[in-house]
């Protein structure tokens, strides 16, 4: 960390910048410049509150240069971590995962239908929404656990892995009882509560980025589930806020290279919140790949038009078959290949 | 709700249209333009969901024109909502109100003796977290209970009424029986089991825009409070995310009379979060009151270079009592007054 | 477009409404609805002023649904525009055109050397700035006129068609006497005297996207080229500004897609500008092929380390000959090809 | 400048900074960490280019500690600039100027009436475009030469100072002929052969921050101004580009006292672009004020529902009235005042 102060500070609150930091258990280090001087904290351990060091008189500005997240970090650990869920999908190694399905189980006819299309189509793991967080409290709100037991149904059928959201700590447990990979929301990616319940109820976690969570926040989010103890986490890029409003979201792909970059942890990308239109699903899914993204999660219906909910982005069985052709392609083009398809027999789980 | 077509989209894809708005339970109007043809839908309650329409062949954009929140809207309730504490602090009608404290607890003369200082500069109402959402799981998360105590016993002496932070669903009520007002941070903004909890807890709530949500989306997760029920709501200003460092948020002082030309409820302003950076937090503080704010949140801590969290933005006390000197006069000039200052004996509650 | 009336709007406010449209020209038509009345605006040219409009007692709000550009537009012409260089290069067609080069021309062997190498590996246009716009006035400023025929010696020694941006409209007829294609930078994308004169100079213009521009003010800013009777367009993404700071800008490949259904112009990236990283520009240049770009524009320099700009987002010759080999696959995968190298030899098509 | 180092950085990596650094022509000091070290470069006069150095292998992040403007910077200049006008208004003093007009210029009644009305109500200073940049090529671009000797006529008539844009180098002169202060819109902000040309032509020069310009960017640009020699420049907050879509732009108020803290320039504030909504102009007005503001440029018109331009956000001249009434008030409660109404008999101070 490094403590910028006024070029015209005196050396009264320079020495008292360099108490404080030792009064903070840390060695100070003055380096003067040519138009001000710097003072340098030395020992950070991620811990330190650069607010108490803003506020001291004569100081200009505090510039973190140690990050604050720490197990999640390449430095921390420096091999990838790679995420293996009971029927065999590995998301984080050389191989690309692909996870589909609708945005919410509304039937057991709609999921177990979808599901074997997905399943023959080449997804390993099948989303569907049974608690729906939404904007509008008069909006459909999910089937709850009904909708959980038909997810399991569908595993037991196809052999797919399940991953569901959790949209309370409460929830958390129950969740954890039917999914493979308990999903955390982009509007909860903040929500400590819950986070650390994620954290500790021993089963894979998949982290959205928040609407406009920075990678820093994505990643000291992902801190809250691994100083829990569970290392078993998946990131996922999904879009963030900005200023146009021909996609509902921007999907942010740099964030790709830059978290793999920044840690260990594989990350994934979400093209249908991504963009909210189903005419750029297909191409930036492509992209997603190609940046290096570890698997897509992509919204797939059997009927769009009739969909409970975001109907407007979900594909269609044949468009997702297209895709994962495709796909397919651009993945060996950077030297990977995508998730072995499951036998139609199913059950590895 | 309006359902604008493609130039080139066919009769055969107009007349889908309007069979899918009825059999959605809506009356149809299609309006032929020169370019394109739209279809109205008429009768929409607030329910509708554009993504089944968006997704139908030849559509180009579906543009809603009805407000998807009904109770928080100025159309359902024409005047101002004003929520009043037991102390008799009124916001939302012709006075100013005057939120203060520390960022959290810390110790029962820590929160004691601002309370005093506070109450006679004309604060009203005590400000304090108990429970603190960190970005980081290594920062200080409050004292909890303990926290949540002194906050009482704080109020008994000065007659302060006291406003703290709840983070979860299962809190909620212990945060109920302490504090007279709840409030909802902005990383909960879109916390809906937590807000459905707060809806039905039968004290006021203060609601902070979330990082980057639209007024839209403010008033979307104030309806999950109305729509359980209670109509003492509060919402609050606290900067949004933007693209330069300068200040820790973009304080959107342009929302307050957007909010209440849109909503009968009550906005406050927090500029220490708003802007994050104490010698911003005057300033902004009167800009506030001169847009039109029903009232202040600002954090005030007795010795902020060592306060646990948020010293940089907090203002000494004697800031403070200038501040309001400031303040006054400028909710004159707008004729306006503050809430009349609580006398020293205390205990109007 | 659509006139939205306030849910308590009299009569006499709908009637002035539809007076002043006709008034304007236009028909008017009244939808009532259950909430409140619209009024539709009926013939609109793309010329129709919304702010007269919006401004009359009793209107919420003025929805646009006619598109404010014309011949940018789909509608208007149906087939893909593709823009044809001297040297056989064509964008916007089937084929992927990769434009490379320093950021600015430093020096006869700097731009001499290059060029042969990026021609050898299979560019077909060459990129260097000689007039550079620079955030500040103390940073190099390019080399001028000497910059212009340095690139116009790399064109006959090698046959790659040259690319180089003019900042003022003075300087247009002196670029376009030495380049192949006049660019047009993001800063200069709403600058309409340089538009103007650019959209008479009988050259093709690639126009960056403005640092915060919607897709729709770009449309608007081609319209001013196409607008002068040239259609000799290429546009191009090159990043927005967003609020994370891990890149300089982020890289909006879901544009490429958005503008290729709105408009029949052919579409590039620039992932060197579009992050502003080494490590970063790789896999978004990728990405930009998967999404379905036209074209790349990407910043390669003989010794990154060394160049007097951008040196940080400047690819080694190397890491360009590698990544030409992975966008061919790319392109293949999705039904396309590369621009076809040319040859060793020079001569231009 | 702080060169931070990647954890497994070796002593080659750390050796090749030092030694980059040295033969840029500073001092490198190499500060070892806990985690990682850092190489700080001392003596940087601002004109260092990070981009060498973020290159370099085993360099993770290069900070700018010394800020890259000079002349417009506190520490270059301690004492605020006040920019005095012939009719004796001052910008950046202890007084607030009140400039006023219409969007543009339309006739000579139009611009004559008005003038007169807003020089009665306590304005100074006269804005009315005579060249107009708009988003469509389609929309009315201003009445060119015939406005600015409109608006000459309305100074001789009022004693109002005058105030236009200049939209190319080569109109600056044009302008300067006719108007007090040359104005440089939003869009033009990093237009830089402008910024030159209106750095020499010897009269002030209000400059408007760009639509998504960080505050460094915009003192950068006036940088170019000062290094033309030219130091007679107002600053101007007018709204930043952001998410939401119920104010054309996001009136960021806090820019105000963060140039002023960075800056001796004086800054002003436009409600009128920076909310694009009638109703939000005076809420907005009275904020800046109150936020610190040197004055408020606003848009009023004689009737806004006939005027070519920003018909929705200009004020009717009555509500301009109003306005000045309160800001008067707000100005005294932070110890400024307005600067003195000009005599109806119109002479020049």
């Amino acid at each position: 960390m490094l403590v910028v102060m006024n070029h015209n500070a005196g050396n009264e609150d320079i020495d008292r910048v360099v108490e404080t930091i030792r009064e903070m258990g840390y060695e100070a280090r003055p380096i003067p410049g040519r138009q001000r001087t710097s003072v340098g904290l030395i020992g950070n351990d991620g811990r330190v509150d650069a607010g108490r060091l803003e506020g001291l008189p004569g100081v200009r500005e505090v510039i973190p240069v140690t990050k604050p997240y720490k197990q999640v970090s390449r430095e921390w650990k420096e091999d990838d971590t790679v995420v293996t869920l009971p029927n065999g999908t590995a998301i984080g190694g050389p191989e690309v995962a692909l996870f589909a399905g609708p945005c919410a189980v509304e039937s057991e006819e709609q999921i177990l239908g979808i599901a074997r299309r997905l399943r023959d189509a080449g997804a390993t793991v099948l989303r569907g929404g049974a608690f729906k967080p939404r904007t509008s409290p008069y909006s459909f709100q999910g089937l709850g656990l009904e909708g959980l037991k038909l997810l399991a149904r569908a595993r037991e059928e196809t052999g797919l892995a399940v991953i569901t959201e959790a949209i309370d700590p409460e929830g958390v447990d129950l969740v954890a009882e039917y999914a493979d990979v308990i999903q955390i929301g982009a509007r909860n990616m903040q929500n400590y509560p819950l986070l650390r319940r994620a954290g500790r109820v021993g089963k894979p976690v998949l982290l959205k980025r928040g609407m406009s969570a920075t990678i820093n926040e994505l990643l000291l989010a992902a801190e809250y589930l691994l100083a829990e103890g569970n290392d078993q986490v998946i990131l996922c890029e999904r879009g963030v806020r900005s200023f146009d409003t021909h996609t509902r979201n921007l999907l942010d792909l740099t964030a790709i290279p830059v978290v793999k970059s920044l840690s260990h942890l594989p990350i994934i990308a979400d093209p249908s919140h991504g963009t909210g239109v189903r005419a750029k699903v297909i191409p930036m899914a492509r992209a997603a790949v190609a940046a290096g993204a570890d698997g897509l999660i992509v919204e797939v219906h059997p009927d769009p038009t009739r969909a409970l909910s975001d109907g407007a982005q979900s594909l269609y069985p044949e468009q997702f078959e297209e895709l994962v052709g495709q796909i397919e392609v651009i993945a060996r083009a950077i030297g990977r290949s995508l998730v072995p398809a499951l036998h139609a027999a199913g059950s590895r789980g």
